[in-house]
């Protein structure tokens, strides 16, 4: 259950570059943007081209040494404020998603680990920390898999919102990884993928890698999940999740808290699978997450025609928070977090 | 409040046309089509040019005097057969709605209380009792309207599914009427509206019909309805319904039943505002309404450009069915009925 595409890689070692799939032309068409530059890859991570909160990180991990390599050979002094730059472009490129201010931390913290050596090797040690971060997703993605495919049952229908799938991550997925794990222990499920307006994620990108790994999926409009609850065809939902608050809200795709409470009132599981970089401890409950508004055109103009009136007024915001009661389980690396608290949380990830 | 459009018009007497609003064409142009058969009134109705369970009632009630036009000098047996033909063309047309068979019955037992007549003038009181229904949908409209608006206050804010406008009916609507209504008797409501996938009826005709009577509204994605009634925007829902069966259950715009469920988990309540010709009284609930099941390609390529994977497997319902203990009350032409059960539904349509 491989595939040949990569969501990302970097090529070459220091002063090489981030190749990155064109989230936004799938499933029509599929191409790699190279991104030599950090302002290349923020623009990236704005528009979409590359999503998932922990395919950000990886990104932008590896877009801190994009941003340093024009000042390789000058000053610590110039290369450590050509670091905090590219950190604060980063930082400012999609505000819910906290992996990518922990992917950011984490190399600021190195490069303060490494002061007082030549800017070279602390480039170096940079790179070398990116592809641990890179490799660490990897391997983040099979545990989650691992840990939630024991929560799925053979022959179940499992319906999933957005896509948190090998695109949304280095490899492999986090709610997709649940699937694709089950689906290695030879459970069958029938996957129903919600399309996930306004940018259609799960039409275009979940349900593209589905059939790429010869899972069973059904496309369905968000509106029609009730239906298909009702119906007795879901016995699962599994979701990803771009933040998480201490007690356990999580932030994720808007329309997820909706699906939410349709499961509930259905009496089927709602699980959450993410790393645990996509807690956020700092956060006491999901009221506290910042919650990004987008461009009012993605819904009147969400596939090159208008469709709503000119000048309508419209919400749109990226995100909805998801309260923890609602959430049967958290998936995690470390394991399946439940009863989804503030207590089974900290003991989970030992703090 | 009134427009200078009509969602449907006949013009000339008999031998005359229909023309209707090509409704897939808003909000970006307004054209009319005229049918002067019935066959491209059959494609209207089957491709929504004319949609709205009302609109489909009162353009069939029509559609009859285009079917038997060109018989119109011919024998009685003929003249009847060529009605028959018509009728069972008009019927095959969609399936869900009941306005268009209670329309359709309504006009073959007129034509069968005037056997033995001239058919020229059988015909004639055919054209007389379709522009019967029309102008009864008119007043019915204006009864909902008036109806419903009691249960309306002032700064409320009021969510709605699909199309329930001036649109789907001959005037004024249903769903909106109430709302209409409720300004007329100076109460400011502020609507959110559904976009409605897949086909878009909320953000292509809700949104430009309120606006264009002047009510302030905001459109959303059909996922982000959880959103604004948990943020408190929310304290109605009212929406139509194409057929309700005797013990109040209703058929609906697909994604209507889980607006219902999610109303119900924010303790919003939940209107249905349809007129007597809606109700099914032959259906005892609503697992035997038929459900409209359309083509893929309204999901993966609705908007003109392919935003899925070819051959995804898709699962299209036009309808749901929202269950009547989901339902705070219907409004109908004859008042509200509250609670929605066989009795009261029973003594207010006087079976």
């Amino acid at each position: 259950m491989t595939t040949h595409w990569k969501t990302l890689r970097w090529v070459g070692g220091v002063g090489g570059s981030l190749f990155l799939i064109d989230q936004t032309l799938l499933p029509t068409e599929f191409r790699e943007i190279e991104c030599r530059d950090v302002e290349t890859l923020v623009e990236a991570i704005r528009t979409l081209r590359v999503r998932g909160a922990p395919a950000i990180g990886v990104a932008a991990a590896y877009g801190v040494i994009l941003g340093v390599q024009p000042v390789m050979k000058k000053s610590e002094a110039a290369f450590i404020e050509r670091l905090r730059q590219t950190v604060e472009q980063l930082a400012a490129s999609r505000p819910t998603a906290v992996n990518l201010f922990w992917a950011l931390k984490r190399m600021e913290t190195k490069a303060e680990s490494l002061r007082g050596r030549q800017t070279e090797e602390i480039a170096a040690a940079l790179l070398e920390e990116a592809q641990k971060i890179h490799e660490e997703d990897r391997q983040m993605c099979r545990a989650i898999g691992k840990h939630g495919a024991a929560l799925l049952q053979d022959g179940q229908g499992v319906l999933t919102h957005c896509n948190a799938g090998g695109l949304a991550t280095s490899d492999y997925g986090t709610a997709l990884a649940v699937i694709y794990a089950a689906a290695e222990s030879d459970k069958t499920l029938h996957v129903f993928a919600d399309e996930t307006r306004p940018l259609l994620q799960g039409a275009r990108l979940t349900a593209w890698e589905l059939l790429q790994r010869g899972i069973d999926c059904t496309l369905i409009c968000d509106s029609m999940a009730a239906q298909v609850m009702r119906e007795g065809k879901v016995q699962a939902v599994v979701t990803g999740a771009d933040r998480i608050a201490a007690n356990g809200d999580a932030a994720n795709k808007i329309g997820t808290y909706g699906v939410a409470v349709l499961a509930k009132a259905h009496g089927i599981p709602f699980y959450v699978a993410a790393p645990s970089s996509t807690f956020d401890l700092s956060i006491s409950d999901g009221s506290k997450i910042p919650i990004e508004q987008r461009r009012a055109e993605e819904i009147t103009h969400g596939f090159g025609r208008q469709t709503a009136p000119p000048d309508v007024p419209v919400y749109n915001p990226a995100f909805d928070v998801t309260p923890a009661e609602l959430i049967a389980a958290i998936i995690c690396e470390r394991g399946v977090i439940r009863p989804v608290d503030r207590e089974m949380i900290a003991e989970t990830l030992q703090v």
